[in-house]
């Protein structure tokens, strides 16, 4: 059983870094792309419904992974509203 | 526990198709980006290990999710293959 949700967790950890290349990308070149409103609209209710699945099924890995997203969609919408801002106003 | 399974395919639903988007961008500007080796690997990865995850704990909604997230992922690979071989002939 460890192992399984040790196995869970790595899941977690790797899927949930794969959203980190995009918010760099945002906070490098300071340009956040048109599709994000939606993309993170989709990405962020499917993450808190992740949350709340985990909870009813009592699956940690299923939780932590999810909320360390919420985090990061979090992150990036910060982000995506900071420089599309920017953007109108020039 | 129907709602609770049905909250979790709309996550994995919602989730899935937050990968649609760089799959669209890579097919339609036929180029991909610098970090897409490395965020392939981690991303497929996390995934089969959602997968074998989601096996252990017999949780479908985790296993359909991330079976459906193997797909875009290695049609992202492929792509992304084919974009950066052209791009090393020119």
């Amino acid at each position: 059983m460890l192992t399984i949700v040790l196995i869970g967790y790595v899941a977690g950890l790797l899927t949930t870094f794969s959203l980190v290349p995009e918010i760099y990308r945002t906070w490098r070149i300071k340009e956040a792309r048109d599709l994000s409103y939606y993309w993170l609209a989709s990405l962020g209710v499917g993450v808190v419904l992740w949350i709340a699945y985990g909870i009813f099924i009592s699956s940690m890995p299923v939780i932590a992974a999810n909320s360390a997203s919420i985090i990061l969609v979090m992150l990036q919408a910060l982000l995506t509203v900071r420089y599309n801002k920017r953007k109108l106003k020039r």
